[in-house]
C-alpha cells in the first residue's frame, strides 16, 4: 500500500490526500509533526534526506518527495493530467509557479499566522506584497475560465487551490478576486470537499 | 521557429539556452533585460503575465513559462528525460526541489552580489545559510554517483547544474563539495560547456 508523510494542516500533504481519494487509491498516512522536528530526525530522513513533507513512500518502499512530483506520478495517465503536449506543459508551468511564486508567500504568510502566532502587522510585509501578486495574477488567469489549464480539472487546480483556498488564515483578501472565489468553489466541490470559507 | 525570451546571464534562462542547443534544434534568442524593467513592462507582460524569464514561445505564438516545465516540454521523448515511471518523477523532484530549495538561496545570493553589487557580508545570512544546506544534499546525492537520476543525463542534472556551477559568485564554497565538482565537470562535457570555475 502506499504510505503519505504528511502533516494534515499543510496545503501541500493535503494536495496528496485529495488526489488518492479522488483516485480512490488506497494508502496509509503518517503524520508528521514538522513543528517538532519530525521531518528533521535521522529515521524521517533516511527517507527523504531534503527533511520535507508530503513524501510518498511506494509499495515497494521507494520515496518520491515534493508534493507537485508526487502529483504527476500519482495522476499520470488519468483525466487529470491533459494529453496534449501543450496543456500538459501548461499545467506543469502553474506547478513549478505555484511552488515558486505563490507558496513561498501565501502559504508562508499563513504559517506566520497559525503556525507561528504571529499578529497580522508581524508577518513579513515582502510575504504580503508577492502573495497579492500572486493572487492578483490567478484572478486574472481564471476570468471567463473555470479552470487553470483547457477545459477540465487538472492537477494544476489541485496544486493551487490548497494554499489558495486558506489564503485569509494568511491575511490576504478573497472577498475582492470573485474569479478566484468561484473557482475555489468549483474545485472544492470537483474533489467533494467541504468549502473552507 | 522558437524563441526564448531571456536573460544571458540568468541560469534559468541558461538551462533553457543548453537544451536547445544539445537538441540542435533552431531558436531565436530575445534578450530582455531584467534589471532594466524588461520583464514587467506591458509588451512583455502580454506574453508571459508572470513577468519572468525565461519565456518560451512556439511557432505558433502559444508562450510557456517557468524554465523547468520548459525543459519538460522540450525534452519529452528524448533520452534526456527516463521512460520509467519512477526515475521520471524522481526527475520532476529534483526539478521542483532545485526551483523551492536551491535556486532561491543559491541564485538569489549570485544576485545579490553580481546584479546588485553588495559586498559578501551584505548578503542576506538565511540565503548563505539556506543555499549551503542545498549544495550539502546535493553533495550527498552524487556521492557515488555520476548524474541525479539513473544511469544517465537528464533534465535534472541540466536544471541543478545552472546555479551549482556559479555558486562561487555567490559566496558559496565547492571546494569543500568533490562530488558537486566532479559532477559539473560531467554535465558541463556532456552540454559542450567551458568549465566556469
Amino acid at each position: 500500500m502506499l504510505t503519505v508523510h504528511g502533516d494534515i494542516r499543510s496545503g501541500n500533504c493535503l494536495k496528496v490526500k485529495w488526489l488518492l481519494e479522488w483516485l480512490r487509491r488506497d494508502y496509509r498516512w503518517v503524520e508528521v509533526d514538522i513543528m517538532n522536528g519530525g521531518s528533521r530526525g535521522p529515521e524521517f530522513l533516511a527517507i527523504n534526506p531534503a527533511g520535507q513533507v508530503p513524501t510518498l513512500v511506494l509499495e515497494d518502499g521507494r520515496p518520491l518527495g515534493q508534493s507537485n512530483a508526487i502529483l504527476m506520478y500519482l495522476g499520470e495517465g488519468t483525466e487529470l493530467v491533459p494529453t496534449d503536449a501543450y496543456n500538459r506543459a501548461r499545467m506543469a508551468e502553474w506547478l513549478f509557479w505555484e511552488q515558486y511564486s505563490h507558496e513561498p508567500y501565501v502559504a508562508v504568510a499563513r504559517f506566520q499566522r497559525v503556525y507561528q502566532g504571529r499578529a497580522q502587522a508581524e508577518v513579513e510585509p515582502r510575504l504580503m506584497q508577492r502573495g497579492d501578486a500572486a493572487l492578483d495574477r490567478l484572478e486574472g488567469a481564471l476570468e471567463g475560465r473555470a479552470w487553470l489549464v483547457g477545459e477540465a480539472m487538472t492537477l494544476a487546480d489541485i496544486a493551487l487551490v490548497a494554499y489558495t483556498r486558506m489564503a485569509a488564515d494568511g491575511g490576504f483578501d478573497l472577498q475582492g478576486r470573485p474569479h478566484v472565489r468561484r473557482w475555489i468553489a468549483g474545485v472544492e466541490a470537483a474533489l467533494g470537499l467541504e468549502p473552507y470559507v
